[in-house]
């Protein structure tokens, strides 16, 4: 058994020095520094092929940057079609707010009557909708003839302002990262979509089309790794192309979720293996924390 | 200021009677019961719409019958693929399987070996893949012409096995409730229909076309009610189909997950307030609990 | 492995019945199920003592009648100082009151501007104070020559006001229910003390006197069950008299919290295994559920 | 409303950038950003008294540095008593140990026949107690004559083996740290008290001697900051002498508990105005994460 030596703060401590020693950590700490070894072999295994899964509002949460890194070592994100929905925002030149606890209360009628959309302590202008319509209305050409979520959202980072630096839809196109939302159509793209079709326009997205492709890099990779932030439908459908090729061998979730309910959200990766959505010797590690908090320190861990 | 009476429990109480006491009990007791009476309302009002979103194992878990309770009084059902794969696997003539905890272990490698799938204390038997090959092979002349998920899914009510009383799929269909599911991708029903394309059928579903529907229904609704279990994507798509016609009157949701983190399953319903899906003087309820737990009892209690 | 046939509601259905059907569901049902399996053999095994730890404010909240009909087959009940003040709070005449959510909100400027001290969503009159100053001023004679905690509280359950059936300082010291509470001096009882002793009164209570006796319980009993609702020191203070003596052979845990920061409210019963708190055999099972819920169903189910 | 920026991780960025950072993003990392301007606020000013309590086995996490480096500007000290019996068991020579999870697995059956204590991830080994044993009955002589519980704690401070720079006794005895701890007797340090009494040694220790000092601290101190990790007794003690004398101006609480279940270690901080234990314009925060991994985060950031 190895000994606790413990954690001490040093004045100026790199945030890399500070996730090595929480491994000298128990509890939670030891799972984030965990996490960040795991990171790293995945990253450095050439064999391993990175999905991505993301769900929750990390782009108004002011997270962007943080999944555009990830990105850098992603081979496959699917993700929630809020993100995506998020990004499209900040790319066509909009914020998104502090929402700051005035005494503990959070004014939801105030709010309202100001056309503020409040996501715990942060919020979108309701505005943006418009500017959204003027955009997908000027590039429904361009769209129109996608036939899969795919092959929407990758011509969506084509057309939409914004660089590889700063947006995700972008940076998918541009360095051809596989994209998957299986339920775009929940989301504020989706309404678009809906409010050009409800006009009378024409377009035909199959909602079945792109399970081909992420089951068959699963199944041709030698090595398949996994981060999930959040779980949802994200999580759920890399698993469900695990569980019909092979298992993963690394593994990272972060979530706030618990086990006992039931949900996938709060589902432990260990309980993948007796799917065979997680190999038996497979590397992985549960961070129950704030995706927020756990995140930047897991990649900083890994740097 | 209402005095806490407080809760006597009495031989052969009923379930009714013990929610009713609830009342005068405080923390989440009397969040149960708070649901209980608007669920009353909600069921009452000639006027109201009720949205019932679902996510979470909740057929595995031996909780359909209940959901089929809430059938009865559903205007529009949205749930995840799960739901739904689980409940005709369950038409098909298979179980779901307790796995109990031995000095709270839950041994996945051995379940693995012997081709169950996990969930936390329920499991479910790895062949039913193979029969449900076989049921969707076989109905898929009926099943190929469908264009909408929503349509797919009652055509599969139609042709399944099972009554209204014992499965989910054919009630929905035989009551003409809506059923909808945007990330139908996202399941075992979901890899049926890739399995087919796969092989060469073609089969064409809209991924957006259900979007008009439940949209119209909130439109044209006089008063909406909404019942949130789990929160996910179905959680989401009830909310957003009323950010775009008028806010709800009434509300229930039931999660386990936080308002901090910032995820849709966590996110109280009075945050909707700001966005326009709750109305200001809506009367709304967040019950934090297991839902195997709270509702039963937020039945019972308006039965 | 036992099939999951599934919880039907009947109308008009007793608690009882209801528990029972929870054992044929999963997640945290078939806990709170097993949970009243397991307190029916506790009360039926005549070798048993039952130590009951109770932490959180369950008097405020209402279930004070909840927490005397757990008395009536407790042997050993340890507590926070706050249960005890809240009930001789009620024995002299004081009640407890809702603090009802407006939007969402609860103003706690407004409730101190009123003096009332809020408990979520219960309060308590800030008044109560100095009643209890009185209370304690007439009778300090009675008390002031107890030497233990225990001794001190069976004395205060004597003198107060109320009866076996609603105050449960009365119960312990008419029935002889061993009644310890290591941290009293963290309590409204606590501050009535040291305003004795800040006056100039006399009054000598040792801070370790009470350990002997419930270590002698534990030790000379044939077997242990152990009740814990809400963790804190009455949970702990059992756990450490049963590593001294022997471990439990039966278990209920009621908690919130979680077992990834290392809390002891958070720890599994399973933990207390490798302590010796806990038989290798025992029958225990750990229920994730607000305990104003989950409580009274096992109660119920166990009646 | 002030706009999201977002984080950008940098190569070789410092902790106290990072948490500079986290200013700029939203739900958990927000409040991580703000407690650390608060901690530094509470340091610098000079009117203000730091109370510190702290619940949970940060000790045997390996966090023990990092509580030492909180005290450096703490002037009241509220523990556990097993964070003082964990203290004492590594100024003895003892150390803990990691649990690692061998897929997901704790077995604490086997843990039990190796002599080892599991806390999580973290154990202790359980021939500890022998070695305290003979430490207590080798120093009974200086500790005998102690009356209340700080006395006794910096007594032990005094005459244990161990320096201010990696013990948390010799600390507080040494800079003369008030340090209270309501309930020693639940703990290993109260096991041994114990084991004299049984043995016929006598010691007259008060329960309520220690609660003048706490109270006359916070009623003569200008300002009061709190700083509760883990909740439970240590917290509301510390929040029951600030009701009796003033409230705070400045709050920070790391906790994992959730408010509706109404226990103290759960509530937030907010609650606290309106029992007046929080000044209305008081500047706090909830920060609900594992504290392992927050307390690093929040120090260095104020560093």
């Amino acid at each position: 058994m190895k000994k606790v030596k413990g954690l001490k703060l040093e004045k100026g401590m790199k945030v890399s020095e500070l996730v090595a020693g929480m491994g000298d950590v128990g509890f939670g700490a030891r799972n984030v520094s965990r996490a960040s070894e795991i990171l790293k072999k995945m990253k450095m295994d050439k064999d391993c092929k990175v999905f991505f899964g993301q769900a929750g509002a990390m782009v108004p949460a002011g997270m962007k940057y943080v999944l555009l890194d990830i990105l850098d070592f992603t081979d496959v994100f699917v993700c929630t079609g809020a993100t995506l929905t998020h990004d499209l925002v900040e790319a066509l030149g909009f914020n998104h707010f502090f929402v700051d606890l005035k005494k503990g209360i959070f004014d939801d009628e105030a709010l309202n009557k100001k056309g503020v959309d409040r996501i715990y302590n942060v919020a979108m202008p309701n505005n943006v909708y418009e500017k959204m319509e003027d955009f997908f209305e000027e590039n429904w050409d361009g769209l129109k003839e996608c036939k899969t979520i795919k092959e929407f959202l990758w011509k969506l980072g084509e057309i939409c302002p914004g660089t590889a630096e700063d947006c995700i839809l972008k940076k998918c196109y541009e360095k051809k990262i596989p994209l998957f939302c299986p339920a775009l159509a929940d989301s504020g793209i989706g309404l678009m979509i809906w409010g050009r079709k409800s006009a009378g326009k024409k377009i035909f997205i199959d909602a079945f089309e792109d399970m081909k492709e992420i089951i068959d890099i699963s199944w041709t990779a030698k090595k398949r790794g996994i981060i999930y932030v959040g779980g949802g439908v994200p999580k759920n459908f890399i698993q469900q192309s695990l569980q019909f090729s092979k298992g993963a061998q690394y593994g990272i979730q972060i979530t706030t979720d618990r086990a006992e309910p039931g949900g996938s959200s709060g589902a432990p990766l260990k309980e993948g293996i007796s799917w065979g959505k997680m190999e038996n010797d497979a590397e992985f590690v549960d961070v129950n924390c704030d995706a927020t908090i756990a995140l930047p320190l897991i990649l900083a861990g890994a740097e």
